[in-house]
């Protein structure tokens, strides 16, 4: 295992309970009845006790959005075309996309990496490059990439958060790009959490039946060929992963290691918390799951993971689109730990228990 | 029926089909698979057939949280004693309450309504008073107040939103202060879609089950005191309603002749939907339900509505917080009709359909 991944893995700490349980009983304080703000309470506890402060505010805000391409689209498992995911790129590059238009709304700054995206970039501004190769190899027939490139696109996602923290990180979100990354996702989910490749494998962007049944059959053929072994998540990354997913493994390891909460998007951003909890068991209490994608695979992953998601609005893009809207709740949470005044401040009257 | 309601009746129309039908379009164009940002897609296109345009924006944007106080509460029926209402709306004055600092997160303005508060309130900056008396009856004993009260409390409703449009107003959320306002919104709730009581009657802020049996006994008795007309919201606002339900119902009816869309928050903006889709189905259309809450009879009165909460996180605050969250996902949704750049405009390539 190599030096910043090691270094990360060994600094993941629990939570910070003093603050937790501060920052309860200041919810506990504020003019409204005992939890009667639900799960907004709770997700400002959460990040009270990530942040390790009984008040944490959340003002550097960003979207880490990583492309890469997939060699499995070979076999024919998607609807848009593959160059898609390059032109995408130049589409976040330009605002064009939905999330940076979320992104823009929240406040958050986007950031894109080409984490090997087929064709590959000039130098553009904006764009970082942590380019592995031109996408991976076609898992259906080999592994998606060598054990190095694994651990190579999980300390590239570390290396991408520890840049992004030197301007201010107090929160961040997961997000991707890639064609044919449902179905590279829908093999991790499978070979991780032992669930039938039918249960974890959705329509991406929009395939029919038939198209549906061929991709479960190359998914299965995956893992048949490749057999990654369950209790290694960079052995599943390397065999049926993707450098997006590696990546966003890294960036969420590296959240939790440096106290950051971690919005993650859809099920693409799951697969990699699979690959990072993995890896550390702890990373769990350093998420916070945006939503429940319309993806059928991304249900049964969020029950894997122990975690409730904080919407279910029917999508499915990606890119970090449900992470914005995540991210805007998790912000309402603490404003409303921080901000709100106190039952004694404000001068009104508390319950009359029994 | 007076002038200002029966005028208001008169100017609800249905939605836009045409700004509607280009929303969908345009939905279609943009660089996303179709229909992959789910119920924000459906979201936009309803308020471009609200606000009859193919794009709108949401720049003005207002919650009306309005207070009263109930007669019912001499019954006990709630947890915090009654003169939480009036200190509450100093709270919201002075900004430290759970609106202000979620409706300043979103850049919409709190416009807080004295309806009808014991104690009343000498002017005070920032508070708009139509208030109709000093609580309501005990509506266990007689009519919480009379059919005059119950038209000019929607009336009010109606003069207050007309006020806030001169300053400009492209969405609505509304909001409620009330202590035993859940008990008034559960007898509405019974009285107009004959649901039994048990069943549309939960816990407010809090009450133990012997007091929730104790609330239902009391709905019961005012139901059975009062015999409502369920064809006749105007007589079962007057006879189990409340002065700031009313308000609310005054303020929907106003938004959706006016065509705003109204963002209603929980439980007791439920009751006032009630009252308002009573007086013309045609407003559901102009509806946007934020949340459902964790209060028991939320989700039978929405079902009740055929309206579809956008957010399910266990909140039970009211003051309009649910609607500030609804609002943010309203315009997130305009935002990306109007903001993402096209299919062609990117230069990103279509869908290989078969």
């Amino acid at each position: 295992m190599a030096n910043s991944l090691d270094r990360i893995l060994k600094s993941i700490k629990p939570l910070d309970s003093v603050a937790r349980e501060a920052a309860r009983r200041r919810q506990n304080s504020l003019t409204k009845p005992h939890g009667s703000l639900g799960r907004l309470e709770e997700l400002s506890i959460q990040i009270a006790g990530i942040r390790g402060e009984a008040t944490p505010k959340l003002e550097h805000k960003a979207i880490i959005t990583m492309a890469a391409d997939h060699g499995v689209v070979a076999e024919g498992v998607t609807l848009y075309p593959q160059e898609v995911t390059r032109q995408m790129v130049f589409n976040f590059l330009k605002g064009g996309a939905a999330i940076n238009v979320l992104a823009n709304q929240i406040g958050a700054r986007v950031i894109v990496v080409d984490m090997g995206v087929i064709g590959g970039f000039e130098p553009l501004p904006g764009l970082l490059c942590k380019m592995m190769d031109f996408g991976t190899k076609n898992m259906a027939q080999e592994p998606a990439m060598t054990h190095q490139q694994a651990v190579d696109t999980i300390e590239a996602g570390i290396d991408i958060f520890e840049g992004e923290m030197k301007k201010g990180l107090d929160i961040i979100g997961t997000g991707d790009m890639g064609l044919g990354n449902t179905t590279a996702s829908s093999a991790i989910s499978a070979a991780i959490s032992g669930k039938s490749v039918r249960e974890v494998t959705g329509r991406g962007t929009g395939i029919d039946d038939k198209q549906l049944a061929h991709k479960v059959e190359v998914i299965e053929r995956a893992l048949s060929v490749n057999k990654p072994d369950p209790k290694n998540p960079i052995d599943v990354l390397a065999k049926v992963g993707g450098f997006e997913i590696g990546g966003l493994a890294g960036v969420i390891l590296a959240g939790a290691a440096h106290r950051v909460p971690v919005v993650i998007d859809g099920f693409i951003s799951g697969a990699a918390a699979l690959i990072a909890t993995g890896l550390s068991p702890q990373v769990k209490d350093y998420l916070i799951a945006a939503h429940v994608s319309s993806e059928t695979g991304h249900k049964p992953l969020l029950d894997f993971l122990g975690l409730k998601p904080l919407l279910d609005l029917n999508m499915r893009l990606g890119e970090g689109t449900g992470a914005a809207l995540g991210i805007f709740l998790a912000e309402a949470s603490v404003r409303i730990l921080g901000q709100m005044a106190t039952f004694a401040e404000a001068g009104v009257s508390e319950a009359e228990l029994p």
